[in-house]
């Protein structure tokens, strides 16, 4: 099958092949971002708009990877774009405190409870590393636990057990593992049973409610709280990371549906609208560890910060992002209805032969291997026949029109339509 | 002095007041960068265009602080902000790749001779970061060394001797400062003694050639040599850090007219044009170590990547900036005179009660104090008196519409004129 479909992408993609060379002669992998290498060379997008990208051969492609997932109103929506576009007349860098960020804090801190007070940082990864700075300065504590599969960016500090085999290092180069451990995504019982053993020095627990790159897995709510539970008890910090998933299904965090208390809440892609953004929100107590006037060095939590903070053009496009979504509530539950729709067709349509993951807009689609009947956590997942995944999803690229990022979830946003999901759903029928 | 200007200041900015006062009660001291903060609030920026920052009360001022230095054609450059308009229309985010990507990438592989191979990532941080664990997976070393009061963002992997007093942590909840030593600036023969001390496990040494938040202070191209001799005998990379310097005093980073050759150097702030950006980038052999494929996890060099890298905006605003560095080369020369001006006239206003730090268009002033004659290091420029520093740019900002960022170096921009210098000089005489 790969061989048929290389050779059509090759046919169609004349233009990405020339300047990928080029590319890749410039940059390791030709990337700059792991992820986006695929054989055998990625298209080359020249601009994108609503539900499509549009290479430089002017392949039109509905795409559902969707700006790393923090596309939910689609590419270049209309609101977004005109806000950007006054911003970028009033100027891109400020340096300085601006009212947009308090614009967007605004409505932040009325949407998740729990953002009494709230920091912005440039990218997702800078925001999990100062959460995990803060729990430890909080607590006294050294320790961070993490899930089997949980993603957070590629910060030191949580730079372990991301991809299958979790007990092998994710890297060379990395000092401080031994104060990071792992736990079972979904097993409440292992996962006390390690978390017990590290209690007396456990700064804190993160996990995302949904397991985004560790394969579109939801967490039981049960097993949240009783993280959460035994966080509390413990004085450690329970630390959500609610990137891929804040905004995502409803607007706010997904952990107030499940009735959970985060400590801290770390957000970005939806919130920014696609520009640069991190944010690491709180409660007040917690989050004023981040204060360091009239602190000893040694006392304070130093917290950033960086030259593209709260910067006025992700403010605003953040604001306008979440403005559209605040004013029509109808977003989010079509969305959702899309997601549940494309995860019902599809499990037709492949016929036992795939586990259907996700939630809401969503969705992933494994298929099945080393008879794995179920997927709650990222080692069945990664069980599964991932060369199948990429190889169905490259064969979408190759012949359908369709983009997913090969071997990704896929994101759901209100520019597609029930037609795009059919459309796909029957290019998955091959 | 201090208690008429505030009086002053606050009349002025009662907008700014208003707005703050909302902002401190949405975030922690009110910002999202530590620095940001200064008595008795910032004002709040509205807009800014050319050498002016305009705040929500309408004040105007001459800007020094000019986005953290990363706006070396000014606010709101005109090329730029077409460049940047044009961009925002195709849309500003892809998740892919780009051909702005290999435009950007082409300029600064031509200008910046050891950027064989180049990563962007989305901040400073996160490049230096990137920088450290590339050092340590090509050598299999752990230990970093770095400059008494060298910044290089807020990265875990670097957050160790930074303020004064050096010897004193820089915050709580950081886990590896073990894996980090400083070695004190333009002294050769004690940085040897300290790097020979940790010769067998050090990976590599990261240095600003101009100390940036330390002080502005340049590093005598004779200690850069020898420093970067070591590292060559001792198989430790020479890492530098030219995010405040690449391109700020020519087309290009400031290493090749010392000449040296690092193995890594960063860049940041001017090649991003205003926009989120940061940039890794050193010789092939070296960069490859980032090349994932067919590796095991252990084995290879983990380097992101994230969500914003490469995004068309950065890459766009980038792209116009240089662009515009090297079809005009007299850009350079001109705001490196204005800055040899500004330091020759400082002097002769402040008459012995300063020193002034700096290069070309970056520029710094110490008031003297504790006998201090010289300032080589952050240790002098830690004992000026920084009060004074902070209460003269107060001063500026409430009473002459000029704006320096408290405490922090200066930096002119294509967008200033003599009679900016002038005006500023002027209101030194107080």
């Amino acid at each position: 099958m790969v061989l048929d479909y290389t050779q059509e992408y090759k046919k169609k993609t004349p233009q990405s092949a020339k300047i990928f060379a080029k590319s890749s002669k410039l940059h390791v992998n030709g990337v700059s971002h792991n992820i986006r290498f695929y054989e055998p060379y990625p298209f080359v997008v020249k601009k994108s708009s609503g539900k499509n990208l549009i290479d430089v051969d002017n392949n039109k492609y509905t795409d559902y990877w969707m700006g790393h997932w923090s596309l939910v109103l689609g590419h270049g929506q209309k609101n977004v774009k005109d806000a950007l576009k006054k911003q970028i007349e009033k100027s891109w860098m400020y340096g300085t405190v601006n009212e947009q960020t308090i614009l967007l804090s605004e409505l932040i801190s009325k949407a998740v409870p729990v953002a009494e007070k709230i920091r912005y940082v440039t990218s997702g990864t800078e925001a999990t590393m100062y959460a995990v700075r803060l729990a430890r300065s909080v607590t006294g504590k050294k320790i961070i636990a993490k899930i089997d599969g949980g993603w957070h960016g590629y910060t030191s500090d949580l730079l372990k057990s991301v991809n299958w085999p979790f007990s092998e290092s994710e890297s060379s180069g990395i000092v401080n593992e031994e104060k990071i451990v792992s736990i079972p995504y979904n097993d409440l019982e292992e996962s006390l049973v390690i978390l017990k053993k590290h209690s007396n020095d456990l700064a804190g627990v993160i996990i995302e409610p949904v397991l985004g790159g560790g394969g579109c897995i939801s967490a039981d709510s049960d097993y949240l709280k009783g993280i959460q539970e035994f966080c509390k008890k413990n004085n450690s910090l329970f630390i959500l990371d609610e990137i891929v998933t804040g905004f995502r299904f409803r607007y706010g965090c997904l952990y107030p549906t499940m009735k959970l208390e985060p400590d801290i809440v770390t957000l970005g892609k939806i919130v920014g609208g696609g520009m640069a953004i991190g944010v690491m929100c709180g409660k007040k107590e917690i989050m004023e560890y981040a204060d360091i006037t009239g602190k000893k060095k040694s006392e304070r939590s130093y917290v950033g910060g960086g030259t593209f903070s709260a910067n006025p053009t992700s403010m605003t496009s953040g604001f306008a992002t979440l403005s559209v979504l605040k004013n029509n509530k109808s977003i989010h539950s079509t969305i959702n209805s899309l997601g549940d729709y494309a995860r019902k067709e599809l499990n037709k349509v492949f016929d036992g032969k795939v586990i259907i993951t996700g939630k809401g807009s969503l969705f992933m689609t494994h298929f099945v291997k080393n008879g794995i009947t179920e997927i709650t956590n990222a080692a069945q997942a990664s069980k599964c026949d991932t060369k199948a995944l990429h190889d169905y999803h490259f064969k979408m690229i190759a012949h359908d029109g369709i983009f997913f990022l090969p071997g990704k979830l896929g994101a759901i946003s209100y520019a597609h339509t029930k037609q795009d999901i059919k459309k796909m759903v029957l290019a998955s029928e091959f």
